[in-house]
């Protein structure tokens, strides 16, 4: 039996590093956004799986949360010079990784195979899924109009208001074919953004009706503590959404899928209305300065799922 | 009145250093051959136009011959991590001329237009020209198969001996359009490998036309020098082909379309011979050491083809 995690950016490539730290290779499987993949340049750019990839394989950059460590930028100064766009920051080595797999795709490799070719020379021996082989792409409506994801996030770094979100594609998508629903005995909704990391993954009706209908735990970790988000856009975006950030909006948000959720110790007192809606609450030390709270969490968060399979 | 000069690798642009020296941007226009771009990693890479291009820049590494001064190798540790081909070698900031050239090309731009525009951005004022918008793919017969030029030159490093040369599309190819024939007061075959750099720019019918009935003078420069080519595979390429590496057997190669034939200080002693196929003949220092050895070379030539012109 197999757990199922699934994340997107950052703060859910933490998790899952504790994960594969405590669980061997063939115990879980780690799916992954791809909503806001793009192409740029021609190439197709997977910044979910490669933040995965890099942090398992210990070679993401832990200071800017993308790309590559000790990266160079030869490629970037001469696009630049050449009058190219470099909005989005391509380091040299990164670079190898969209360069390779867009080869892999234009050859008839589907994004799932250039993801295992790529997570293998990275000597990754757990599972690293695309969430589908098929194109979802985050869309954001805002007060600038309807920008794709990466014009919002990297290129206007966010600043435009979000006034809503749609997954492009989502409800056509395949689930990854790889992945066996049946073998699933638990599930982790990493702590990610839940509406840039988690929802284009449950825009895909097939894992969305899995998850609201399988007896198995189903488990969210909340990216907010106190009000505030970890890393990147979430609380702000909830904020523009109308929706006050707190670990009770997020459980809210996940209500019908999930039937336990992890929130920070620090906001225990958000438990006892979690628990009215009828979800199971604990209370861990959600914030991963170190590798060891990475480990730390992943036990604990695998631990709260132990208690609810014995329901 | 304009002259054409065709160039091919790090011989011709040699030449044409010298000659966008001496002369200014309206006089002179390169046009380059194209036989050896090939797709790699689905990018579209053009040697000899990146050669002159880098070359007239100041840009080019002179050691190697190929590439960009100054350069990193990041992507290519990567690429070789991953498991991707290094067999033709990518520096990062070449790479962005690649990558640029390729986005450009997607999105629907003509080889000239991106040319054009890789070239303005490194600051030539000097027209440089590919030879055609058209595919024109050199492929080198050989006692191993038909390789594509790249896999002969690159990945066989020019070992597999060579039966025969033919340049696909070369028929059907349409001359650059931005080239005005009617415009042409001389024309300079820069010393390039006559197989692999200025026959594929023959084979464009239209040019050869041209050179074959124009009246205005034509002058090739010998890329073979006492027997030997002072770069790349020329005199062992004429070797296999059953031919005598030499500046007469040059001369005779493109003897039908080239109304003078410079040569080599050293060779002197092959005027006779060339006179007699109805060439005239001028014997100058063609080894281009130093920049100045560019420059004089250049103008030289010039002189040269003006001595044609009055007859």
């Amino acid at each position: 039996m197999t757990v199922l995690a699934l994340t997107g950016g950052v703060g859910g490539a933490k998790l899952a590093l504790g994960l594969a730290h405590v669980m061997s290779p063939e115990d879980v499987v780690f799916l992954v956004n791809t909503g806001d993949d793009f192409e740029h340049f021609g190439l197709h750019i997977s910044p979910d799986v490669d933040t995965l990839v890099y942090t398992l394989a210990d070679r993401a950059n832990k200071e800017t949360g993308w790309g590559r460590e000790d990266e160079t930028w030869s490629f970037e100064s001469s696009m630049k010079q050449l009058g190219g766009d470099t909005w989005f920051r391509l380091g040299d080595k990164d670079l190898a990784t969209h360069v390779y797999r867009s080869s892999l795709l234009s050859t008839g490799s589907t994004l799932t195979e250039a993801t295992q070719e790529i997570a293998h020379s990275f000597q990754i021996e757990h599972r690293v899924l695309p969430m589908s082989d098929d194109p979802v792409r985050t869309m954001v409506a805002t007060n600038e109009g309807i920008l794709p994801f990466q014009d919002y996030f990297v290129r206007r770094q966010c600043e435009p208001t979000v006034t809503g979100i749609e997954y492009q594609g989502g409800a056509a998508a395949r689930l990854n074919p790889e992945l066996n629903l049946d073998s699933i005995s638990k599930v982790i909704l990493c702590p990610s953004n839940p509406y840039l990391s988690i929802d284009p993954l449950l825009s895909i009706s097939e894992l969305a009706g899995f998850l609201r209908t399988t007896s198995v735990p189903v488990v969210a970790v909340s990216p907010i503590v106190k009000g505030l988000a970890l890393k990147g856009p979430t609380a702000k975006m909830m904020r523009e959404l109308g929706i006050q950030p707190s670990a009770t909006t997020v459980a809210s948000h996940y209500q019908d899928l999930i039937s336990g959720f992890v929130l920070d110790q620090e906001d225990a007192n958000h438990s006892a209305e979690i628990n009215r809606m009828g979800l199971r609450t604990a209370e861990f030390q959600t914030i991963m300065r170190t590798f060891d709270d990475r480990v730390q969490l992943a036990s604990d968060v695998l631990g709260f799922c132990e208690t609810l399979s014995s329901d």
